[in-house]
């Protein structure tokens, strides 16, 4: 057996938990510097929470913001040099994925003149300390090292991307955080979209996790207890009430770990094939991430299902991911198929252009899927 | 819920993982020192790949290796002043618990001019960076952030304790490793009473781990895989063959595994009851540590399983207990015993001694057991 397990960052979950563990953040120097979105943590209090707990501990803080979804590099230079002229000590991102992986950047380019090259290559030593306050359960950039950006621009910096923008992974050490705070309470008001969309970026973290190359034993163990957690939740997923406060808390905390939990996973396995794919859909029609793993998972999980049965020199994971989702996979893929709702539907265009495309991640995913396989699974998935 | 979660080792696991990961250590600095013990580092490989690992970096060392079971106060100020004199950057352990105990405390002496007393109330801000390679599967230390040392001298480090020496126990961020290089290849030429001693450790920080007033959801998780992983052993276990090298090597690196696993869990949520009172064994008849624990789970766990049934305000955790070892307790209690063998005797004195001592984890054992029943434990398990 071979493992490799890292995922250093204190993980503290609880109500109230910025205000009341506000003190670790103490040792991280005199000044942060804030990262989040323009609304929702304002909205949804973390940011009042983490400006509270900043002060309360004699610490001030300079405020990026201005992330965007699907952030870009330009986002990230102007966070860090934001950082780096005000003398910002650390980073607090607060948010989503967004904001999150814009703060990883921002830490880095605070104390190091690199070049937008050199960002996307990991070309980098040294970073901010990072900490992070996830109001969304989905993304698990809490516990992961990666960084996914936009890249909008040439090498100036400034010139719009010859051949447009393009979604790029980063990965780094020293993008973990040192503390990441979970307080299902800043997920409260959230409405039935972003729920099911983040679970479904959760949940395919965590199945993803468990069909890769480098999945091992740990983190097929924490894999496990995401999607036994995600599918605890369904029920309530399905009838979603109108008003998101009348969603379960318990629930939402659930989710929030199970997330955090599948960051934990990918960390160590990475992620699989709908991952590479699903960049398509966000990319082309603005599909939400997780959405856009979701349309994927059935036809996905579908052609692993067959090529285990023909080819014997594959290792059946199949059935532990059904015993991890507690039912055979027709019934998950019904639960899956209502989450999902109307799927979005491709021309022949798009659909011959995607198929075409060498992904990424089929390097990494256990089947070693061909081409003619990805091309089956953006027909079966949104033709 | 609430939940505080950190253990920022990079856990490696597979055969040859010191030599092939080496690189791991370059930016530790450019001289390590080595504490281990007289013999076993030696006989199973481990400091020669160590060497070896480092030569290769370009790295010098300084050897250790006069560490004793249940390393004292005394050794690890020695382990310490040699590092500080010889100017190590970090500091390498190899073996058991003892090495590991001792080490960090050594990391903490190199870079701290302080007394016994201030090491034992952890009143330090720096150490030394750590790495370990576990030779035994059992203490978890290369996971935790304890180190337990006896106290043996005075205030003036020379002069004998005058109450004897005392273990005592020491909790530092500071004393988790960097990295922990996990290869069952150095295990393989333990006996069976190692083996099996080492186990009943994991298991009872595992077992114990579920019990506490600090066990989390994410501590229970990796509980119940050690559990399961250790109890998967069990047949193996039972059967030890005469040659020890005959034990599978697959059910060794399981161990080594689960012991790493149910380290994660006490640095969430501490030991309950039977590590206090297994120190008394210990103290008394240099009975090893994991033996010492295992001799009081039986009794511990039936009083705990009884005083769930008379009392509704402790919310029951037997029954997850028993789902995770995979059978009901009586089966477990009857494999324990088997494992055991013949039970150590005390005596009407020792037992009316012992009895009356209070233990420090009875406050973090979740039925807050009282002195009576203390006392009840140690008579079934010892009388």
């Amino acid at each position: 057996m071979k493992l490799d397990y890292l995922m250093p960052a204190r993980l503290l979950l609880g109500e109230n938990c910025v205000i009341e563990q506000r003190s670790l953040l103490s040792p991280l120097g005199k000044k942060a510097l804030i990262v989040m979105g323009k609304n929702s943590a304002r909205k949804n209090g973390a940011y009042a929470d983490a400006a509270k707990a900043l002060e309360a501990n004699g610490q001030d803080h300079v405020l990026y913001d201005q992330v965007m979804e699907n952030p870009t590099d330009t986002c990230a230079f102007e966070a860090g040099n934001l950082a780096k002229t005000t003398g910002c000590d650390f980073v607090l991102s607060i948010g989503g994925g967004s904001p999150m992986d814009a703060a990883k950047a921002a830490a880095v380019l605070a104390v190091n003149k690199i070049s937008k090259e050199e960002l996307f290559n990991s070309s980098f030593a040294a970073a901010l300390p990072l900490a992070a306050i996830p109001t969304t359960a989905g993304t698990g950039s809490e516990t992961t090292h990666y960084s996914v950006l936009m890249d909008t621009t040439e090498a100036d910096g400034k010139t719009p991307r010859a051949g447009g923008p393009a979604k790029r992974s980063i990965a780094s050490p020293l993008f973990f955080s040192r503390f990441a705070f979970l307080d299902a309470k800043y997920l409260l008001w959230l409405g039935r979209n972003i729920t099911v969309n983040t679970t479904l970026d959760a949940l395919s973290h965590a199945i993803e996790g468990m069909l890769t190359l480098r999945t091992n034993y740990l983190s097929n163990i924490l894999a496990r207890e995401s999607i036994a957690m995600i599918m605890d939740c369904m029920d309530d997923l399905l009838s979603f009430p109108s008003e998101p406060s009348a969603f379960s808390a318990e629930k939402r905390e659930k989710l929030l770990l199970a997330s955090s939990l599948a960051g934990m996973v990918i960390a160590q396995s990475g992620t699989a094939l709908p991952h590479s794919m699903g960049y398509y859909f966000t990319a082309n029609w603005d599909t939400a991430h997780g959405r856009a793993n979701g349309l994927l998972i059935k036809s996905f999980l579908s052609l692993c299902r067959e090529k285990e049965k023909k080819d014997p020199s594959i290792a059946p994971r199949i059935p532990g991911l059904s015993a991890a989702l507690g039912m055979d996979m027709e019934r998950f893929f019904d639960l899956l198929e209502r989450l999902l709702g109307i799927r979005e539907k491709a021309n022949k265009t798009e659909l011959s252009a995607w198929s075409a495309q060498p992904m990424k991640n089929a390097a990494n995913t256990y089947i070693k899927p061909n081409q003619e396989e990805i091309g089956q699974i953006f027909r079966e998935s949104v033709g």
